[in-house]
């Protein structure tokens, strides 16, 4: 495994820096970008949250091997409600006792203001007391295994930062378990908030364990695949039993969250006979042929007190799956869909009797103008808690650029309340997205997770665009570059055309050239209009011919000299 | 310029065909699609709308020294309202009789259905007489100057498909004339609506003739960047006679329309002063800069009429410009950017007085939640005459990455009305466009506009959508490929994964491989049900034990069939 680069250190120009929490071990990693001075007069760093881990800290050490610092094993450990059941590897293995529920919610409903919810405060500049109290409401989830110590907190829900979640995982055509630990890093470079393993191969467990080890950020599986693997692929000969057995395994492991596919329902199957692209996702697929072939009620559903009660003695999360959410626009919000999100409604309300955190799983590919009534129904029939979709694509016309198709629908459903998104790479419905797929796809959620939080009015979000475009209007090229979602391609391309060291520093770029650039105009009215005293206004009101005329020959001044 | 190579040849298993108007001049092209059958029975070729003109139609000669056939010489010939005022080069230069008006909106309100319009009713599945009445309306317009013979006509209107627009220019850093000539091909091939012509370096003349000889589709310039060549780029040193002899020269060349930046009055600068990026078009500063120079009123503005009679000669379409649009998302929706709008508004009226068709330029850098008040605006002050946005950007943090940003802009704009979107490259911001990069960015606008008109219920996006899903769904992958917005590159991602030719055969892709594709098993689930006489329903619906073990026994063969 140690033969496999992981890609370290900080993004360019910028730095890790710390929090300081309550308590010594309690420190919030932040992101510093630094910024050139405005004519002589220094700029501010700009501070961003930052999801990449200790491999962006110059000073970490990093061994795959031996896996990421455990740092909140002692906050788990002195609430006093959970117990070692076994050691593996080096690694304690901890479960609740007896029948305590650990999660964050059972401590938010309880007043409590956890470590991890101080974090989160931090993390995300809100009071710990209103972290708290969203998590008791439903209406945020901290998705935070016991067993994944590792993790730095985050927080998912809709009054906060809008998160976005990556794929990975191998499968039985491609990729091996040491290319999946660093497309985990790779992936939180760019910006993922949380990663699922998908992984449906074999070696499913110790890929997963690799990561776990080594993640900071959440991880999400779909248990039924590994479930599925142990049958050889037969959904017909899935039990209760092998899949309890699974979701035992995974949460021991440290797995934040499972998608569950639990609300397709025996009697929603044939609601999708009638559809252009009957059932595309594997997990509703795999459920649907088990109910068919048994003629049974979903066993997942059936078995769902018992789930909540294993989820509760871990603190894993719920991501309710949507098995029967549209393949394509032609069946976007259809009956099958929305009576699934209905029994997603049901069910999240009985986890949240057990104290469970929950989200629930959203579409898929929705037309534009039907993308509200996701968010609307959602928030109705799931009490408001969030919403976690993939995209919506918003045409299917486009392979090989579904990462735009859907980043459009990403970012409307965002502005309209949904807490993360699930990206799509430009390889979807076509191949197994490589890394440049996954940087492509994080990147192009970013992006939707940001448009959506400005346009929710997000004050440290508009902050961040704020200081770009002040950095592009005073022809700072480095900070331009330092402050863009992806500094790397941002500085590539402005090389393309023009290469020279000399020309970060130029007036103008490649695209209108020296004569041409508007913005340089627009100092050049600023300039005079400073060097004689004068507002802007000023200078247009006063409307003296020798003011016109004297700001006429500034004007030429600066050309020849350009 | 004949070294250069020009792209040619239909796209993968697309072949072009005509459509038969009224007249045997009047053939109206399209891209037929071809598709493979479902299981022995025929499927019917997608015909899409097509904009690529004869490049792709592998019976037509190219030879760009010669340019395109002056296929609407004809018609222009016989309405008889224009004369030939020179020859140059072989070609008839026109222009209008005396003070007649020669625009499609001037024959459009006298209730004439010319060829253009029947051209463009087939073309658009409309009536002729719908597309009369909107254009006499200003709600719709033909750009289609007497001396761009070599055009297929088209529309610009909200209650039609919706267009895109490409840039494409070279400048005082890069880029040859032959290279510009491919580029305009090239757009087109992706799907350019209208190509846009931004030079602003030597040679300015010579490369835009070139472009126009070829180009199918109508060409917009900016003539200020001509007319300030003509001055050596000295702002100040503009006059009223050299823009309008700049106007006449392009006018005779056969643009089909000008952006023109009458709406920045004096008045409006000062309101510029406390922006973040201050003025951000070029022809909007270059304007300023004059007026604050002189102090005088715009000349642009202060000449309108006379500019209406040389538009309505030679019938040009006005794009009036938006030379105070926002450059940052801090200032979207000023007080700048809406008094311009309101005396765009105000021309607009004017130019109609003078039959001559207009559309109004739009944003630019626009969080969600403030763009639809841009359209709910701009139709209101400018009478639903069309609208037609640079994006907009929904982001300022991603340089590297705008033709995303901006294309969810450009679709919820879109949906919400406008009429054409100008496209946005990746290096926006940074550096030109190369061949790659217009691609994506024509690409990205095409899926902005497609999901704008599926969201609008046009029903011929919706079949495309369609189509496509249905290709997927029926593991046609060849079809899948062809009827994508960018065959080729469908094509290789799938390929990247599974290169065998068998793979294009396979009911699986890589993504899932073959034991967890979830639409395989929506079809052995119906597959059951076909050769049982049953309907998926009654399988459920009877919930006979042997049934289900019968449909278990299948499901299995078929796996290990697999």
């Amino acid at each position: 495994m140690s033969k496999v680069a992981i890609t370290t250190g900080a993004l360019p120009g910028s730095r890790k820096v710390y929090r300081q929490g309550s308590r010594a071990d309690l420190r919030v990693p932040m992101r510093e970008v630094e910024q050139q001075p405005t004519r002589g007069t220094a700029n501010p760093p700009v501070v961003l949250y930052d999801t990449s881990g200790p491999y962006t800290d110059a000073e970490a050490s990093i061994q795959i091997e031996h896996g990421l610092p455990a740092h909140r094993q002692t906050w788990i450990a002195s609430r006093h409600d959970t117990q070692i059941i076994r050691m593996k590897d080096n690694r304690t293995i901890r479960r609740a006792i007896g029948q305590k529920r650990v999660t964050q919610m059972h401590y938010a409903r309880r007043g409590m203001i956890t470590p991890e919810m101080e974090f989160i405060g931090i993390r995300e500049n809100q009071e710990p007391e209103f972290v708290r109290s969203e998590v008791a409401r439903g209406r945020a989830i901290i998705p935070a295994n016991i067993n994944h110590p590792e993790l730095e907190p985050m927080i998912i829900g809709r009054n906060f930062l809008v998160k976005i979640n990556a794929n990975i995982g191998n499968s039985v055509i491609s990729s091996s378990l040491p290319e999946e630990v660093e497309k985990m890093v790779w992936a939180i470079r760019w910006g993922a908030d949380t990663v699922m393993d998908l992984s449906t191969g074999p070696n499913i467990h110790e890929t997963r364990e690799a990561i776990l080890r080594n993640s900071p950020v959440p991880i999400g599986t779909v248990p039924l695949y590994q479930a599925l693997e142990k049958v050889n692929g037969r959904a017909e000969e899935l039990s209760w039993e092998l899949y309890r057995d699974t979701l035992i395994e995974q949460a021991e492991q440290g797995v934040d969250y499972f998608t569950i596919h639990a609300g397709v329902l025996l009697r929603y199957i044939p609601l999708t006979a009638k559809r252009l692209t009957g059932i595309v996702s594997r997990g509703g697929s795999i459920m649907a042929r088990w109910c068919l072939a048994h003629h049974k009620e979903n066993f997942l559903y059936t078995h769902w007190d018992e789930i909540c009660e294993i989820m509760a003695a871990y603190d894993i999360s719920f991501s309710i799956g949507d098995g029967l959410r549209p393949g394509s626009l032609a069946d976007a919000n259809d009956e099958a869909q929305f009576a699934e999100l209905k029994t997603q409604g049901e069910l999240t309300g009985r986890a949240w009797e057990y104290d469970v955190q929950v989200m629930n799983e959203g579409p898929g590919h929705v037309p534009m103008h039907l993308i509200k009534e996701n968010m609307e129904k959602q928030l109705e029939w799931c009490q408001e808690a969030p919403f976690y979709t993939l995209g919506p694509l918003t045409t299917d016309i486009a392979p090989g650029y579904d990462h735009i198709t859907s980043a459009i629908g990403a970012a409307m459903i965002g502005w309209y309340g949904t807490a993360m998104l699930c990206y799509v790479t430009p390889k979807e419905h076509l191949g197994l997205p490589d890394k440049n797929d996954v940087r492509e796809g994080v990147i192009a959620y970013k992006i939707a997770a940001h448009a959506a939080d400005v346009a929710k009015g997000h004050p440290g979000a508009i902050a961040h665009d704020h200081a770009l475009s002040r950095a592009r209007f005073e022809f700072r090229w480095e900070d331009q570059f330092r402050l863009a979602l992806d500094p790397e391609k941002a500085r590539s391309y402005h090389d393309a055309t023009l290469p020279a060291e000399g020309a970060k520093l130029a007036h103008f770029c490649s695209m209108c050239g020296p004569r041409f650039c508007s913005m340089e105009i627009t100092h050049q009215i600023r300039d005079y209009a400073r060097e004689h005293g004068q507002t802007e206004e000023d200078v247009i009101a006063a409307g003296m011919v020798e003011k016109s005329a004297a700001f006429r020959r500034a004007g030429e001044l600066y050309v020849q000299q350009d």
